[in-house]
């Protein structure tokens, strides 16, 4: 039985910048108990008020392009720019697939080992609306706690990238230089979701390479439409190892941060995001509710292989869920 | 108070291609009353088994595209071939946007005059949700009308392009050559969903330009990932005036489809969507069931606007709304 904490000591706990308890904390957040979910939801709106101020970056690619790496250096440098990192990972499904991101507690060591950085793995056995919903509020807790920069990691092969979109104010996708091979694994649509474009691995040979893969993206994402915040996604190159080009990408985030606190999308963003955020806990605790209540569990059970056969309408199917719902719940 | 059939009526006047029943089971399926819901939803089931056999085609573009004169265009070459074909359009932000698309019926008079043609306009005053899924039977009772090209127009602006993807076989994006000016109003992720690209007004003094931009696109899209269906969207240039490249589209569309069957990839995609269309009916109607609710929904009305400032949790306010609609339910 893990021990609780009272909400008081979360929330001190928290706000003093405690590593242990902020772990803690976000434990509590993450776990499916409801009782703990109580809690957690207390929590989150008791430190609401000290949150927002950090930059929040997605960060997704595929696997091999070197993620941990990149977020290892990247996180280093911002570190040895006096600025505290905070670095959570987002894949439900990564569990069952291309290694577990963050799961490997024994990579990142330089950035793990380092007093103004935190660095959690990524939530298991969840829901991705479970996922996303709990990754926002460690998200939030990690604010409170102070830290600065937020790093959100995500394999873009997954279902998680619109919902990390959907959490963070940028979103960098990281890319190998090659003749498209790249591409095989990413999932369509995330490049246009993409707010920075990074061709990583760009030493030694790879340089050459790189270089035109840049200038290929650059013509290509030209022709992108540019999204309500009329910024034109950049393509830079970086190298985990030489460190070139890290700072070229700080830089390009902080002068987008810059640009869209000025327009005003900045708050518009943050401000759709948490309404963005209801709804997708509505649909989380409605599913609780309703797709985990034992009968309609039962009847989805034994309806979906006929809806995906096309042999039963999910109008149908859909209604008489609801119908069964309402009738237990009325009970 | 409008005049309902019975289910029997309805039936038969679909199966038997009689375009006013046709008209009126579709104008059942967009009703919002319960019992027209009911009925709809019966109907739909029983005509399940005849439908599946059209080629579903999804057509977005910005206004100003010409999407209307190009339907037009396209379907009558269509029918010259001795298909029938039906047109259907999908958004609800149309009635207060950029033009209505369909909504004027004197449009598309070629089209509408032809025995072989089915004009609906876009549904009004409907959620999303509501939209998508009207939209979805409407296609179903044409099918079982027996029409063999379904053409679903949307405007590449609003929230239904996903959604329009979901139910259709392929998903073509037209667009205007130019220095790029046409994407402004185009929503960002739509050019990755695209199974095909066309320039469109390619005729005369556009045709130089129109070739430029195939062959920039081109290059573009060769950029990107593939998706799990290993089809490379191809670019191509038509008009509507003189009809040239027409007659490419809907090669390019047959391929597409012979490719997808042989591949597996045309049931694997229905099957899925089937699975979509089910979640989306449990969301619509959740939503009549709960976000309705008059006790949530004045919940919602009350304090919406404290989570968009940050003042409110979404996660406390969702699950007082769950709780209080548990309660009510309860009594």
């Amino acid at each position: 039985m893990r021990k609780r904490l009272t909400l008081q000591e979360y929330k001190e706990g928290v706000l003093s910048g405690n590593r242990t308890k902020l772990s803690q904390a976000i434990t509590l957040a993450e776990s499916m108990l409801e009782s703990d979910v109580a809690l957690a939801s207390d929590l989150v709106q008791e430190i609401l008020p000290l949150t927002g101020k950090s930059i929040r970056i997605g960060i997704t690619g595929v696997p091999g392009v070197g993620k941990s790496s990149f977020i290892e250096a990247f996180g280093k440098m911002l570190i040895d720019e006096g600025k505290s990192v905070a670095v959570l990972a987002v894949d439900p499904s990564s569990q069952k697939s291309k290694g577990s991101i963050l799961g490997d507690k024994t990579r990142m060591e330089k950035l793990a080992g380092d007093k103004r950085a935190f660095i959690r793995p990524s939530p298991t056995g969840a829901t991705l609306g479970g996922v996303s919903a709990k990754t926002r509020e460690a998200m939030l807790l990690c604010e409170a706690a102070g830290f600065e920069v937020i790093l959100i990691e995500t394999v873009g092969v997954g279902q998680s990238e619109t919902s990390v979109k959907g959490m963070v104010d940028f979103f960098l996708l990281l890319m190998l230089a090659g003749a498209g091979d790249e591409l095989q694994g990413i999932k369509k649509g995330i490049m246009e979701m993409a707010d920075g474009v990074v061709i990583h691995k760009a030493d030694g040979a790879n340089r050459a390479t790189a270089k035109k893969a840049k200038s290929a993206y650059e013509n290509a994402l030209h022709l992108f439409p540019q999204g309500n915040n009329n910024w034109s996604t950049p393509v830079l190159t970086a190298s985990s190892i030489t460190g070139d080009g890290l700072d070229e990408v700080w830089k390009t985030i902080q002068s987008y941060v810059a640009k869209m606190k000025d327009s005003g999308f900045w708050d518009e963003n943050r401000a759709s995001q948490r309404l963005n955020w209801l709804d997708e806990n509505l649909q989380f605790l409605f599913g609780i509710l309703f797709l985990e209540h034992g009968k309609v569990q039962e009847m989805l059970n034994q309806n979906r292989k006929r809806v995906e056969n096309g042999e039963l309408s999910p109008l149908s199917l859909a209604r008489d869920l609801i119908d069964a719902f309402s009738q237990s719940t009325k009970k």
